[in-house]
């Protein structure tokens, strides 16, 4: 609590508004309106700097999944500190914490993931993996294998690589992006895609995956080196595709030879209810890139899982790879990581989230689908979606300029809860550690803002 | 020493070369080798897993500027991960010391840097330095002014911008780069473009300077966005340019509008004697990449400062900026900066390195220049380099093939010192808590290996 003594909010927004360019904003409204300052957080809940108490239905971002205050983590980043707070694994060298963090990736990984290479971040690894599959096929002798194809509204971070793998065309517009070599196919989001064709979500899957078959043999197959895409994507939306369309990604995969990456940078390390996405929704992948969870987000750690088939040709073939990172390999950051697993494992949150959590969240959201605002509710594992539309029966959308997700996202701020708007979709991601009753507080606050936002909606005369 | 008592080194090596694909390495190779074990570190001295005491001459990885062990960043680290290990600055949020950091930087950074924007390591923000530049021209109606000019030689970062701004043609022969827009000159290496002219240092500052102007007029002033450049190159091989150098780029530079951004990843944070290269060099640069110094290693953090010009330009008239990293402002790397900056100023290091270790330095590098072996021996503050060479007043080279860096890097490793080899320049950069006993220290280390360097050439014949 030491910082919320020490300046009044209004210092704090003004000092914030002076220096602070944040991520993904305008900085001119931010500064007009002032930043909410996070001071501290125990366990699901925030506290902000008028004392505001505040469940995080997002940990932090995707990341928290241990919760926060563990003193495991906190305990394992301050030992490291104190024995060796860095070094580099550039040349001939190497530190326990990331050998011994390697090995345990490797136990915890789906079969055939042995080796790791570590990134800062999630962007940081799917950078990596634009490199790494190219030089892949260059080593098969393939070398006219370059491009990579990903999703539209799919995310895989914010580095000029990464944000061009990703398909957030507002993030195209600025600078230059995508960068050549990156194509695009549609997502597997059956509301806004199969509903309107009239198609049931099963026929819609395996249409959707087409997609991607469509799209190779329009590159040409001898040019493709991979398809990346979220098991289920995040930032998009929490878009959970109909259970027929990774089965036939797989296949497609697997015919024209083409490299499966998972970003599993927010459905790893227990999300789903398994360890990984891939294995929640039965793919196959050749490459994982992880971060968030890895640490839960209290050091920054990313890279990517290379699977048998890549590692081999890498490490006979390949000599050197001209590609790495100062933080590659860490020690406090894989310090954390390591006791971060080691707790998701003692704690059996991956159990939890598959056997309880999962569950009753599911339940609970398909009881919140019966609100008259919500079209779609949807979840897997411990993370969820509800799609505020006008009319339920026609499917019908709100006009985009009254914002309906910002108006709920602004009566979740106002009443003790982070829950994020995607355009129309409001998501949650909780840390793993919620328990049932946590669910419940989560729910009865969730179903206060929707009634709050449709008694806004009414009186604005948009709904009857 | 926890490490060190759990497993042999051979264990270590056999886990390590199972698991973890290194950095720039041959996967191969180094699992033949073995990799060293670094099990812990003080002040300036690594222990590796057979007990060696190791003296690092490379601060990690041009990083640790206040040397291992330090109880203030270690208490920073611990008191911010139990207060708030992680939260995001996406959604109108900010946390106490991502504000206080962007405070203290527009403090310690030259005057009319303001403003920062946040990311977690160099690459990361060099990277977003090509989406900012060029969204600072589109806003002020150029958005043809898309093309980055930087140097052959030069190093930025690893992400795919990173690498493209970044100048090692070893790099771009893996994984599709350069992207497009970025565009290369030569690099101000007096030994190795202006020497054999027959120019003089100073005449070829304003030789090299000039290859900028010439590639301005070559690609278009109006299409031309920044030139970025690091003060000092450092990954290059700490290569110091001629004092004509810099003020003629700025003239250049300022000529024709373009924006200078100083990649003080190495740089920064007291490393050339002043808290930043650019006040060194004399430069006045629109950007400033920062990352290593900056929690002196100890947790992952980079970023982007932003000058007046193009602060008042993205605030003003920006928009949504669509960039920004989940561990942008990461509370815990913020917490550590800032003991750090504060550590630094407490020590006065940088005056230190501008008073004491920085002109010592250049002594004992001038009398180590007079060694058989060294052709040129430069200095800048606490970073250095030793040109080998096999003719010391021909300057010629020695033949690639024996790959005499590596050889006295063996050396180096065998006694007890870390000394990075670029090519035929070994180079250093120690922590700047550095004394002038310990460069003593340092400095016979370095004889001793250069002398064995020598006989080694001799019992090959390669040298008289």
């Amino acid at each position: 609590m030491e910082y919320v003594m020490t300046r009044t909010t209004a210092e704090w927004q003004a000092a914030d508004a002076a220096h602070f360019l944040h991520p993904f904003t305008d900085f001119q409204a931010l500064a007009k309106k002032g930043s909410r300052i996070i001071t501290s957080a125990e366990n699901i809940y925030l506290r902000d700097s008028e004392g505001h108490r505040i469940l995080d239905a997002m940990s932090g971002l995707w990341c928290v999944n241990v919760g926060y205050g563990r003193q495991e983590l906190i305990d394992a980043a301050t030992r490291q500190l104190r024995e060796l707070p860095f070094y580099n694994s550039f040349f001939q060298t190497t530190t326990p914490p990331a050998v011994e963090l390697a090995e345990l990736l490797a136990e915890v990984m789906p079969p055939g993931f042995q080796h790791v290479f570590y990134a800062g971040s999630g962007s940081e690894g799917n950078d990596t993996v634009v490199r790494m599959v190219r030089r892949y096929w260059d080593l098969q002798g393939q070398p006219e294998r370059q491009v990579i194809i990903s999703r539209w509204n799919g995310y895989h971070g914010s580095t000029m690589a990464g944000a061009s793998l990703g398909g957030m065309k507002y993030m195209h517009a600025q600078g230059g992006l995508p960068i050549p070599g990156i194509t695009h196919i549609e997502q597997p989001y059956w509301w806004l895609h199969g509903r309107p064709a009239g198609l049931c979500r099963a026929e819609f899957g395996k249409v959707a995956a087409g997609w991607l078959e469509q799209k190779i043999l329009e590159v040409g197959p001898e040019k493709v080196a991979a398809f990346i895409a979220e098991p289920i994507q995040g930032a998009g939306g929490v878009i959970v595709p109909p259970e027929t369309y990774w089965p036939e990604i797989q296949r497609i995969c697997d015919q024209y030879g083409v490299l499966l990456v998972s970003d599993e940078v927010i459905c790893g390390f227990g999300r789903t209810g398994h360890w990984f996405g891939c294995q929640t929704v039965g793919s196959r992948p050749d490459l994982i890139t992880f971060a968030k969870g890895v640490t839960s987000g209290y050091i920054p750690l990313g890279g990517v899982m290379v699977g048998e088939r890549v590692a081999k040709v890498l490490i006979e073939q390949g000599g050197e790879f001209e590609h790495g990172y100062t933080y590659s390999g860490h020690p406090v950051a894989c310090a954390v990581a390591l006791a971060n697993i080691r707790l998701i494992r003692e704690l059996k949150l991956v159990e939890h989230v598959h056997d309880e959590l999962g569950p009753y969240l599911a339940e609970q959201f398909a009881q919140l689908g019966e609100h008259p605002l919500v079209g779609e509710a949807q979840t897997c594992g411990a993370m969820g979606a509800l799609l505020l539309v006008k009319d339920r029966a026609s499917g019908e959308a709100f006009p985009g300029e009254l914002e309906i997700g910002m108006l709920c996202r602004g009566h979740c701020f106002g009443n003790g809860l982070i829950m994020r708007a995607v355009g129309d979709r409001m998501i949650i991601a909780p840390p793993l550690v919620m328990t049932l009753a946590q669910v419940d507080e989560m729910v009865a606050l969730i179903r206060r803002c929707l009634d709050l936002t449709l008694a806004d909606v009414r009186a604005r005369g948009w709904m009857p």
